[in-house]
């Protein structure tokens, strides 16, 4: 009797088990069917940076494999396996960074004191004991600042790039990274198995950088523009930062860099300018015309290296596209864009007449700042079309502003806090290519704490060094 | 038998209670007799800002009442019944704000586009629905603000004073606070109770702030310097904040405000002067004479409002005595003292010269600013020797930075990470006058979330009022 009770138990038992397995294969397998997304944002205040930067109060957003799937207001009909309740939040298009040297991690406040010629010369030093295993690592750190600070995309330029590509493809941010060519020995070495190997990865693109612009003959420079086109690179070249540099240009190849670049044909290329700072007026005039060329903002390096920034206000007056940009942690000191975006809203204030015509002066709006930080960023590198905004058909690359932090309090205007007000510490949760790559401040994926282990041994070496 | 052991059992009990309730007495009553201090902070790296800007490595520092009464290296001889360890940690003085108006926490962000005349009377418009409990409430979201974010000593100048006041007193900073006071009914109305009630709160002080300077007549301002020197308070005004401003106080009484508290002998107190920008060379060689003067530096404020800032790298050279100030978060936008000493870091590099000559040209330097947010802001209010260094008699205010944070890594200078790379949130503990009033992000003694949500509901009344 005793025997048969044991029985009857295991029985029951094991149709529990049936039951409760049978219920899940039906929850996930046939109802499973039905989901039509991946991720469901609810209850969120989306600002879309669409053609019209609506806002959509109480609204959400569907996301299917990379894609935005739908965005709308009130209750969705999506059904998704995962839904995100994004209640107190701004839900917004990822910040671009349009020009940083990420694997720069090791440099921060290396040198806060020298001027840009100096200040080149000490960190050229500095990067020669930094080996490929480094950059490596300095970029996964870089990019976790980044992701953990609302960034989604990057634009780079650096040595090691390989590296750099590895890094980026672990973590799972998006970024422009530079391919590695040098013509020395007597060829191009950018070899088809390196592009090649990341052709089915969305979240890599890749540019063609040839700097410094000076060290590249016409010759060399008509090849670029060869590669670049053969291969669909982006050019990204660093471009009047220094006064003096235009002049040695012009000493060297008895034109102006602007010139060569027209000269050459990669004017007309997609091109990225970084820093764009010392143009003349006719320089400004004439490209204002090139709806092909970005450019890319970095007024805190600019300002710490030269003591004084790129014309931004007359370029955007002249239609330029105009993005931003931290430039490395060894000049920009934070790879943290609302720290940008926040000394661009007070700088742009800066009156530049006299005092009694300062009141009709107006700095750059906070909508143009959170723009140029998002979608012109994206036009800046090409990626217009990918990227920048929360609209349907494009990227899933969305991040998760907490409004409820003492700090980002009381908010009259969502543009106004976002520029005057927030940090990236703000940031709550990011999703990249429709993945989630942070949740409540965590990065999924990797291991953080190994990440900084391995970039603070880096750290010592170059201490040591130094 | 068995009653017995169970007797056997009680006793057994009895006298492992006693014992151990017999060790605590030990330990706390007669041991404490032997402790010689309240707290004693150890493994921290010391930023004194003494006179010789003294670094101390692997320090402490030993707290008894509201005083440090001792600070070394290594080990300490000190007994403490609260023992911190600071590894990993900067614990530097507290930071001074010496000029806010602590309780606009409502109106950050509210107006954000216009220039100072307009935004003055749109802030003075919405300041008409604020009410004594109002302030209160706001005042204390300011002081968790602040205390969130390293601030440990505020200057103030608002209305409502007694809110501020027992604001102040209720959560522990320490603040100057302006006294109330009017000639309007024939008399000043400053009550001997108001100031004999704070009399035994050493965190609070006060001051006199006639303010707007050119409503008040010179017989007046004299009365203001009977009450100041009457009352120990120290005097703080805004002055030359507009170009505006000095040509109506010179069309009202045929004299510069600043003849006109020269007159008054106004000029011979303890006075801070708030902004302090648009003063002609011949006035700042004028009071650089003056040693009992301090200047409120508030470069964002007034970049925002007026499109440039005081001459402060002129100033500095002439030895004023400069401290750094926020204003109200409905300019300044944020009470964080990091986020202001980063602008000033950055902006102090801008070039005034020719392009060829920037090279030659040089910000003032982080320990510099670091020792304005501090020591020299300290001074500028007549605090100088209670606070604003870490040194043996001084009032025990300090703040614990955590240098382990991403952001703040590497670092290869201390001064140039605290202005370059470090932020509010990056402070963990706060003590002041001795107590502990933030410990791990938290602050003690008071209901943060019931602070939030009243002032929730000041903004919720601002917003339909707007």
């Amino acid at each position: 009797m005793i025997k048969k009770a044991l029985y009857n138990k295991i029985i029951v038992l094991v149709l529990l088990v049936v039951a409760v397995f049978g219920f899940c294969c039906f929850k996930y397998y046939i109802l499973g069917k039905d989901y039509n997304s991946d991720i469901l944002i609810k209850n969120a205040t989306i600002l879309t940076l669409n053609d019209s930067s609506e806002i959509v109060y109480n609204g959400w957003i569907a996301i299917k494999g990379e894609n935005i799937v739908g965005i709308g207001e009130g209750k969705s009909d999506y059904k998704s396996k995962k839904i995100i309740d994004a209640r107190g939040k701004v839900v917004m298009p990822g910040l671009i960074n349009t020009h940083t040297h990420v694997a720069m991690a090791p440099f921060r406040g290396i040198d806060d004191k020298s001027k840009f010629n100096e200040w080149l010369v000490s960190i050229n030093k500095y990067e020669e004991v930094v080996t490929a295993e480094d950059v490596y690592w300095s970029s996964l750190f870089g990019e976790i600042e980044m992701i953990k600070s609302g960034t989604t995309t990057f634009n780079d330029m650096y040595f090691f790039e390989e590296s750099i590509a590895k890094s980026v493809e672990n973590i799972g941010i998006r970024a422009v990274v530079d391919v590695p060519f040098n013509f020395e020995n007597g060829g191009v070495k950018i070899k088809d198995e390196y592009l090649s190997k990341y052709e089915n990865i969305s979240t890599i693109n890749f540019s063609i950088a040839p700097n410094p612009l000076i060290n590249y003959s016409e010759e060399q420079l008509k090849e670029v523009k060869r590669i670049a086109d053969e291969n669909n690179l982006i050019v990204h070249i660093h471009i009047a930062e220094d006064w003096k540099e235009r002049k040695a240009f012009i000493d060297e190849y008895d034109k102006t860099s602007i010139k060569m670049l027209s000269d050459t044909g990669l004017l007309g290329n997609k091109i990225v300018f970084a820093h764009a700072i010392n143009f003349t007026e006719d320089e400004i005039n004439y490209l204002s015309e090139y709806k092909n060329v970005g450019i890319s903002f970095n007024p805190k390096s600019n300002m710490k290296l030269l003591g004084y920034t790129a014309p931004v206000k007359t370029m955007l007056e002249k239609g330029f596209i105009v993005g931003i940009g931290t430039d490395g942690v060894g000049s920009g000191n934070s790879l943290d864009i609302f720290d940008h975006i926040n000394f661009i809203a007070f700088m742009s204030n800066e009156c530049m007449s006299e005092k009694e015509f300062c009141e009709s002066e107006s700095g750059i709006s906070p909508e143009k700042i959170v723009r140029m930080a998002t979608v012109e960023g994206a036009k800046s590198l090409g990626l217009g079309n990918e990227i920048g905004s929360i609209e349907k058909g494009k990227k899933a690359d969305v991040i998760f502003v907490d409004f409820r932090k003492m700090g980002l309090m009381p908010s009259y205007d969502i543009y106004s806090t976002l520029v005057y007000n927030t940090d990236g510490s703000d940031v709550t949760d990011s999703i990249i290519n429709g993945k989630i790559v942070m949740e409540n401040r965590i990065i999924l994926g990797i291991d953080e704490k190994k990440a900084v282990e391995k970039v603070n041994k880096i750290f010592e070496k170059i201490k040591d060094f130094r």
